[in-house]
């Protein structure tokens, strides 16, 4: 099939490439000339044969939008519209009205594959309407992995973002779980090889998993991570899904203290603690650290 | 070789079995009769050609220390003790101690595997001395999987039991990371098929491991857990973790945050709860629940 | 001086006492004609002779909005509007914005006292440009306690409703630090007289405060508060406080544990502890508790 | 009456003086003769006349235990050992049973009050049976804080130490839920004075407290506290209350969150957190910050 591609960045383009092998025609837009096989969204609406198929694949937010404002004008009634980007759920809703107000369907998708993507597939979580998840299944079997799973239509429009992000905060605290562990063994002084206990978790464990096999793979380029500072960004998906939470009041102690964490990391110092050390001077006469 | 071994429960019963598959000779001790090759410690000892290698697969704290004690007695210089339990770290150098006073080496290895320990192989985790890890090796090769990883010599003494409790730490947070991600996904009235989106994790997302996988099948025997109660028992291994964390002020938070959410499930009522509900009650004449 | 107070339930009708108490004149409206002076928001505006002052003290969210909308049609430039009920900071400046458009001043304000306020004084923080708290000063003055304390003009348009929600979120945490110390006090069974303990906390300790005196009237009239649920409702506060903190990438995770502890005791069954049992028992055939 | 104190440090040296302005005679010793007031422990012990009462106020665990042993040595049937130090309550059965051998009482007595205690009084929360506790009183109540709360027999041995351990856990979430909610206050635009806000809250708020008041002297001796580095010191009783806490299956986990934002307060780069950056860039090729 046919499909068109808006933004191909570090993921687009290697989806790209991917839809590509498995013998699909993709025209790509993106505002880097370079990447870009057509000069502009007009150029790919008009190089695409009705019904279209457009899969947007750009920021969240502002550029997300804009690009589905410009669909809206752009294409005609039966096309179907993708998000692939890293959405908030309740983005999705919003885009699909407005696309359905032109007859054009809309179609959420969280991916996730990161770098490893291209060769091993790209898992994929989408929601919205049959009959519009079908127009795009092709693009879905192509990006997927090849094995049994990998893909899977979540429910309405929303859920296949809302999907991703659920796995990402799962993800943040699969991490900061091993970040933990990992932590205490190396305080131990009874444990003197650390890296060969992560290692051979790989087999027989509970916790054998793809992050344990990328901890180890960290492991093996420097032991003790002597070359890295202790800082993490954070993306949307992770103070998203706190908040989903709290929206449906559903408790995440796990998941928000690995959020927390991640907050603590970028602070050079921190604010609060500084109230504590001011209390504990103030009723005890407790040293502090001054700066 | 030969190998004596102490506790022939559903553990113990299982190692018996997966280390005669691999052509050595077990001769196995328990209270119970109908379980046990011979009738006493003292039979089981004298049945060994020296240097014996005992291993003990009994519950941790008063059972185990009791057959340490009787083996301190038992056995000869030169002979090695392997404690395969539950243990927490800090007996094992009491243990090691006992023992070498006597002239018996001592083991500590901590081994993960449960129900599927038998055909897949247990996870092992070991510390101690080169030269009584070296004699124990080949019931080590037998217990473990069959691929390239799965046991290791962890360290000093205590670095078995330290590792295996460790290894339940990261197993409690990864546990809760999914029942979080899950519980959230219920409450959520755009994902209409949860056990579809736990089933397509299973390839190509940062979270794919043995637990989801697990959990899918759980899923796969009741949808929505419908038929269970939200209560779950904790080990001693949890609790120490976070002991150990405190002793090496380290922060775990999800990994107690995990463990927590375990006491609290299984409380009938929750006492702190009611004082905050008895707080409201006071400064905002806000309604209670009564009983 | 003359003010309109919008919502006369159990805040708004303490709060119209209090101010007539100090001399100044309430024209009161209310859904409820058994409560309100006058028949409609167009009377209550007609009786105050201008330039006006308009306290709004109805349910945040849609009712507010609604009053703020009515109000912008029916004051007059150089009138002011004080939002006192317990609105999220973010709609203060869409508020404001509203009616600065007709030329009309806004200032909100975050209310707490309870039930305690007619007697004692309300704590009041408000927000919002000098000129216009200026015009509300004589009614804040009237409202707040006694003493030296207890009113701040907090920053710009928001930051009243802000201190106050942060406010609440520290409540959240304190309430729960009692909570969690007296269930521990509670299961040990060397403290044989608990409510002592609290009472005797009420001079020369660190902990001494309104919210534990409070906790010992609690106790006298409960002693073990046998006769509540441990069941605990949460306001938008707390919930926006969490949010606000994500915004400002700050880390919270005392106050978030007490939001997520009032959630978890509205749960008759915790579905994520039924996924933890569920794992649990696949991998280890640990017994799980059936319904 | 007599009581001979051992130990005169900081709080034992003002403790002496409180105790001897209501009255009393104390014959203090200490390691340090600039401090003391006999030379030995046997002088101590024989210038008292029988039945004695000898408090000992030493750095818990190895001092304490030894000073209780000597005293074992020393005393006659019928005097009485207060331990006012900061113990865990589990040595006070231990040094009760050691006491009690040579017909010898103990009393367990936790003390809060830092450098106010001199002049406002020590609250104290004391254990033993009621016999040993009356032979102490006239102390306590001289120690004590001249209002009406401010002692109390909590209990039995252990109970004191218990229940002062309990107050610092819940002092730890106290003094952690007004850092969070100052780090937040400081983090909002629309907040311009958050020292006067916390001012102003010292009335009319759920949230006074004397942990208030002392926030808003270390505001006013420094607004942003810019002069402090937020590095913060624990205690034992921290640890302990958390550990009492898993003992006894109490989730706790405000007070847990407060004593691991502490261990993480001095921690000059997380290795938990190099972890986690680790395996960011491991999945998703994320930048990592360097050393």
């Amino acid at each position: 099939m046919e499909l068109g591609l808006i933004g191909l960045g570090k993921m687009g383009g290697n989806m790209r490439e991917r839809i590509r092998r498995a013998g699909h025609t993709v025209i790509g837009y993106d505002r880097n000339p370079d990447l870009a096989d057509v000069d502009s969204l007009e150029e790919l609406v008009s190089k695409l044969e009705g019904p279209r198929v457009v899969w947007v694949m750009v920021p969240a937010g502002g550029p997300t939008q804009e690009t589905v404002d410009q669909l809206a004008e752009l294409l005609s009634p039966g096309d179907v519209v993708v998000d692939g980007g890293n959405s908030r759920w309740t983005d999705d809703v919003k885009h699909a009205e407005t696309l359905a107000a032109k007859g054009i369907g809309f179609v959420d998708c969280g991916v996730s594959g990161g770098v490893w993507g291209l060769e091993n597939g790209y898992a994929l979580m989408y929601g919205g309407e049959a009959e519009y998840v079908a127009k795009v299944q092709p693009v879905f079997d192509a990006l997927k992995p090849e094995g049994e799973f990998g893909s899977v239509h979540a429910g309405k429009v929303g859920a296949g973002h809302f999907a991703k992000m659920v796995h990402n905060g799962i993800e943040y605290a699969m991490m900061q779980a091993f970040a933990e562990g990992w932590e205490l063994l190396e305080a131990a002084p009874e444990v003197t090889d650390v890296r060969e206990v992560f290692r051979s978790w790989q087999e027989g464990t509970v916790i054998r998993s793809w992050l344990l096999d990328l901890a180890v793979r960290a492991l093996d380029d420097d032991e003790h991570l002597a070359k890295l500072k202790g800082w993490a960004a954070d993306s949307g998906e992770g103070r998203w899904t706190v908040e989903a939470a709290i929206d449906h009041a559903v408790p995440l102690p796990a998941i928000t203290a690995s959020l927390f964490a991640r907050f603590a990391s970028r602070q050079d110092d921190s604010p609060q603690m500084k109230m504590i050390a001011a209390l504990r001077n103030q009723f005890g006469g407790h040293a502090v650290e001054s700066k």
